[in-house]
């Protein structure tokens, strides 16, 4: 089996059949053919009496490899268990940020006991300061710094003695004694170097950072921007802390997509899986579909003040969710279209002005084309051509509402500095919902006469 | 100026002033100092006048540097009005993936010309095989290969003499004459070597790969799988052809993202922003919202055939629209959650039966809390608990078939090879509307006698 290889189905099964018989040897050598990607792919299938059995049998590092490859949830689930002595040394051997990110879901006894069982807690206690949504809380405290005063070839000789083995191979940050960041500078330009050149001569002193205490979907967008594979993180003292790598920029920009797509589909809770227990995922759904509710009874209640319509002219019963529903859609597409632009610093804020004009002449165009066509066919299909006016204007009309709404909701939230993606359903549909019933239903009491006609 | 900063709004502002007094030197100056991605972001903000000014005055690389930095379109865009000569230069002097990409851009005979004119077509002809959204058309061409046979000496020395400016500097591709992939190895392998070994000893034999014909997306997955920042693509005969770098694999997640929640919004168009034409506009808005209208009249043809009840019973009217609605927003729920655990690798389409139970229980959960609320609530609102039972049990039933439906669906486009998010509104939505309206209006038909004792 090549070591860098997709996990193939069959390696599961092999490994669940060894693992059943007490095949062990086969089961260890079979993980050991895979990448730790993969490793923890494969692992993370196992039912957790298995992954204990397997965990017993691997050694330290390799045990280390996998929990570093894990999603947190999944690393504290297969640790739960272990004895705390065991699980140190583990954690000793994890690389320093997801070693954090494990301890910071222990108990407050765990973490304490577990913490002075390690041998050398002191990569891993700097980051239990930062919170885990923040750059301090993303970084790894692995990584190489050098003197300014250095010349390239002892600098190439401290990376030879130091080993291969850093989460920050390529970038070597270049640091005073007080560990003020000065520079930075590559192994691609210690080569270019000559040997007896000064780091400080060659170092780039242009380097961007971050603040520890800063958001991390910031750091990502640093990175992003600036094409950068590793990013500096600073205390308030501009002291070097850590380093951001760029596979850590994938797994923030993943958080903050699913965020993006469950706020914009009404889930609160950004860690729900479809298999998630079910206590959880009606915490993360049902506070919301209550809100929807009231503000779906609050459309009852505007139609309830138009119920005598209902009696003399059954029919408007059959169309005025048409209009709520077009002006739902609609202002779907305007806050999904907002709230990626700002995601993507596309759009800013104060361009609000252009953005709503052209979405309001998209709109009315929009609400024009539908309109018209479904006036005109339900003129027809009810043989009641005032029926089918109302029903176009009132889909025109309240397009155009879905088209301002859905604009200015995201764009206000942003300015506010609220997530843009909260103004999906509840606000926007909401208003489209009560504001698309009282112009269909408002319309058609002044249009009575003239619709009850060809009734 | 710091070189490495964000845009201040004061630098455009004051760009725009200094170009407008025709004071070139202070424009360009104030460019220099800037990072070419912030040069690319102040670029794109200048008007197309101001962009072809400052174009002529500024240097061919620094041109290129910016045309690199900027969306295609946008390249495009400022790329147009150029002399064919002039942007054969610019061309030859931009990165080959981003050369290659306006290369493709441009019209047939444009194309032609300008390669005719290029001094180094060689690096960005291979590219314009592949399709833009191929692992082939990610890639770069500029990037280092060794011998298996150098020593390690000699291959630092081969890397001095070709300087530092290449798009993938840390990896080093091993391949044999006939350009045949055998292995890679990174700068820090090559220091800590002992100068006499040889490549092929140092070298890493596994290297995960691609085929250039693959999807982006594929090679985005597997360079996020196996936390790599650089892979190397393959044509058919395995030969090396290419690096695809960390950076590109952000741009393809960040496309992927935008198409996933614009598809979940019926919005077709994923190049779509807030202020583009107005006719981009409408050709990627309107067709879902047709479609949506049509399946919108599907729900008032089913309404339709309960004509009679509304004269009977009026207030029923008023809630059918609360049915619908929750059922919509439950299913959007669910089939978010289907989307975004697809698209992380987090849930294989196979397991669809374990999760369908699971999201059956919450929706009968779901459904139960809020149609016992809204049934009492509205049962002693309008004084009729007829109405009240109907509503709830209305509710309760259409929130369950909305959670078979939005897991159903999206895992179903998944398994037949297509969209999963293209399960949203259209299709979703729309049985949950009718679904919707069929079993409230059913029930208060069977409940009709009762319901009516109080009104």
């Amino acid at each position: 089996m090549n070591k860098y290889e997709h996990t193939d189905p069959a390696v599961l099964l092999t490994l669940e059949e060894s693992l059943e018989k007490g095949d062990y040897n086969v089961a260890i050598e079979l993980i050991r053919s895979l990448h730790p990607a993969d490793q923890a792919k494969v692992f993370n299938e196992l039912k957790p009496d298995k992954q204990k059995e397997l965990i017993q049998k691997l050694e330290i590092p390799e045990i280390a490899d996998i929990f570093d490859e894990l999603d947190d949830q999944q690393t504290l689930t297969a640790a739960r268990n272990l004895p705390l002595p065991f699980l140190a040394d583990i954690i000793d051997d994890m690389d320093p940020d997801e070693a954090a990110d494990l301890l910071g879901d222990l108990s407050g006894q765990e973490v304490q006991k577990t913490i002075s069982l390690m041998e050398e807690p002191e990569e891993v206690l700097p980051l239990l300061l930062y919170d885990d949504e923040t750059a301090g809380g993303r970084m790894t405290t692995d990584f190489l710094v050098l003197d300014p005063g250095d010349t390239a070839e002892t600098a190439i000789q401290y990376l030879r003695s130091s080993g291969l083995e850093t989460d920050i191979p390529y970038y070597l940050f270049v640091v005073d004694d007080e560990k003020q960041l000065l520079g930075v500078t590559g192994l691609r330009e210690l080569i270019c170097a000559e040997p007896d050149q000064e780091i400080k001569e060659i170092m780039n002193i242009h380097v961007v950072n971050v603040q520890a205490m800063e958001d991390q979907e910031e750091a990502a967008r640093v990175m992003k921007h600036y094409d950068l594979s590793a990013l500096p993180v600073l205390n308030k003292k501009g002291h070097l802390v850590g380093v951001i790598s760029h596979d850590d920029i994938l797994d923030v920009l993943a958080e903050e997509t699913t965020e993006d797509i469950y706020r914009l589909a009404s889930v609160s809770d950004s860690a729900l899986e479809p298999e998630s227990k079910i206590f959880q995922q009606l915490k993360g759904r049902l506070p919301w579909l209550l809100l929807n509710t009231v503000t779906a009874l609050i459309g009852s209640w505007v139609i309830s003040n138009f119920g005598d319509l209902f009696v003399k002219v059954a029919v408007l019963a059959f169309f005025q969710s048409v209009v709520a529903a077009q002006g739902g859609n609609a202002a779907s597409q305007n806050v999904a279209m907002i709230v990626r632009s700002l995601a993507l610093g596309k759009v800013e804020p104060k361009r609000v002005w252009p953005i709503l004009i052209r979405q309001i002449a998209v709109g009315l165009i929009l609400g024009s084309v539908i309109g018209i066509i479904v006036g005109i066919g339900v003129g027809f299909w009810q043989s009641n051509p005032y029926l089918g006016l109302v029903l176009g204007l009132a889909l025109c009309g309240n397009m155009l509402v879905a088209s301002i709404v859905g604009t200015l909701a995201p764009l206000l939230l942003e300015f506010v500095g609220q997530d843009p993606a909260l103004a999906s359903s509840v606000v926007v549909t909401a208003i489209t919902d009560i504001i698309g019933f009282l112009i269909f239903l408002s319309l058609a009491s002044i249009f009575l006469p003239l619709i009850q006609q060809y009734i």
